[in-house]
């Protein structure tokens, strides 16, 4: 590969053109166009070598999970993922490890029909940042500040397991056998390649009062819905839902939750009143995406945790804060 | 400062209320609103330390330039700035660095009306991307494609002053006197806060045909036009403009020609049909930006140079990639 101007060339060629795409790769800027009465949707996340992923992480899935992250932010909006720039930061262009990690990107933006339409390629530590852009109809935006007292509190899929695989990416777990071994490659790919719950977004919209998703860690997270809203949050610790994988390695209840308030799982945090609760089976059932309810929204603040007796907890271990 | 979420809405309180912005920083994600019938123009860059400035930089300038880089490839398109995200890698959280780093930023910004609406702050080697968005009337941006032969070539201001000013950053230089010490000052402060011709870029819908910002040089830049045109583009060197502070420091003209060509100025670089050529002047002076007619645009392909006597020179020193 001669050098960045080829590279682009290359990324330019395997875009795939997309509804809404004036003009992609290749100019100065990107031209996009949206439907009359459609806001825009945008996040940004940066991925850093050794803060946000382990060194050695093959990087195709460094480039699924930098997409899935910042896809992860439009689903919480309940935005339809549209459009993407990747600012990727190399220390030197090694053509196969580029092209693994635009790989593993395309992987994920292709699986949802989204566009990459931009970016810059510069040197230094590698690094990826994703700027991800969507659309939904004026009005329609999940925010974290419209949830109300009563509202149900539920999340989708299962937490924990990104935590856990992180713990089980050791050398000493790698001789794991037999449902072991199976659970823990499930776990890793869970840390690896998390699914950002855009289905699930999309649907929630008009049903959801307030909607964030699980990336710094369930309290952290839903401490940002309780904030934004006015209110606490009550769950019950014993309702998280764990999956198959994490439980075949964790038993201990402490243990447990602390990996499942551990964040890095991507599954949307929501609150729902209850006159609109029995619409949740059918988007479960429509989205594949499994739903739980764990707690109530409340007058107060902060998010706190009973027990399986009823009993308000110490607080748990907290979520992830970069700075600190 | 007590952590990243302190940073953010930090950042929140200072940012400003713009058009369009429904929903700015806060959130999983930032809510906009474009005019109907307009599109969005989205470019991406970023800075990263030691490669694309000085380690010892002062923070404000980095923020300054990261906006100044971004804005200028929408100047390029043509398009109003209007919004951008920021994602900021600092090796930790200080606070006096990170808020000069964001006074910079800023002061470009509010002098653009651009609203920062969005971001992620990680922990990792300093570097900085921003994502600029701007929107422009259907049909109305300009590309690098639109260049017809007989085209007279253009470039905004003048060209060479930042390469020059980080040839005099060095403390050899740091004694000049007199009309040396204001026109040394002169060159830094072009190298560390380039103006982004974005009302040139406006001004220039509808009348020229094809157009880029010179950041990489003006060979390699002009030779994307000349590319995506299918043309070749012939200069005379000799009209390459230069700014009175340039000329202070450099007489040989070898030596001013690849500092000319040596990129980082973030002028515009358009081609305007002949029939259109008298609208400039008008442009010129509304905007307030020098403009410089430097060749034309001819059948062929690469960029060429001629020298005093009207003969082809040998190839010039090139533009500056960023693998290589």
């Amino acid at each position: 590969m001669a050098g960045e101007f080829d590279f682009i060339e290359s990324l330019r060629q395997r875009a795939q053109n997309r509804p809404g795409v004036i003009c992609g790769i290749g100019d100065d800027a990107a031209l996009l166009q949206f439907d009359a009465g459609d806001h825009c949707v945008v996040s940004t996340d940066t991925l850093v070598a050794g803060v946000h992923f382990p060194l050695d992480t093959a990087p195709a899935d460094i480039g699924y999970k930098t997409a899935a992250v910042n896809l992860s932010d439009l689903a919480a909006m309940g935005a339809q993922a549209r459009f993407c720039t990747l600012a990727l930061t190399l220390p030197s262009l090694d053509a196969g490890y580029a092209a693994a990690l635009i790989d593993g990107l395309l992987e994920l933006l292709d699986s949802h029909a989204v566009a990459l339409v931009g970016g810059d390629t510069t040197r230094g530590p590698l690094s990826l940042t994703l700027t991800a852009i969507g659309s939904l109809p004026a009005g329609t935006a999940l925010t974290r500040a419209g949830a109300r007292a009563g509202d149900g509190v539920y999340v989708s899929g299962s937490l924990g397991d990104a935590a856990a695989g992180l713990t089980l990416r050791g050398a000493e777990h790698a001789g794991a056998e037999g449902e072991h071994k199976l659970a823990r490659k499930r776990l890793l790919q869970r840390l690896a390649r998390p699914s950002p719950r855009l289905a699930l977004g999309m649907a929630l919209r008009g049903i959801a009062h307030s909607c964030i998703d699980v990336s710094d860690g369930l309290g952290a997270d839903l401490g940002h819905i309780c904030r934004a809203s006015g209110l606490a949050a009550v769950l019950e610790s014993a309702s998280l839902p764990a999956s198959r994988a994490l439980t075949t390695w964790i038993n201990d209840p402490q243990q447990l939750l602390a990996l499942q308030l551990a964040g890095d799982d991507y599954e949307l945090c929501f609150t729902v009143p209850p006159e609109r609760e029995p619409a949740l089976a059918q988007i479960a059932s429509a989205t594949h995406t499994p739903i739980t309810r764990i707690g109530i929204m409340a007058p107060g603040e902060g998010v706190h945790y009973l027990d399986d007796a009823g009993e308000l907890m110490a607080a748990p271990a907290r979520g992830y804060e970069h700075f600190r």
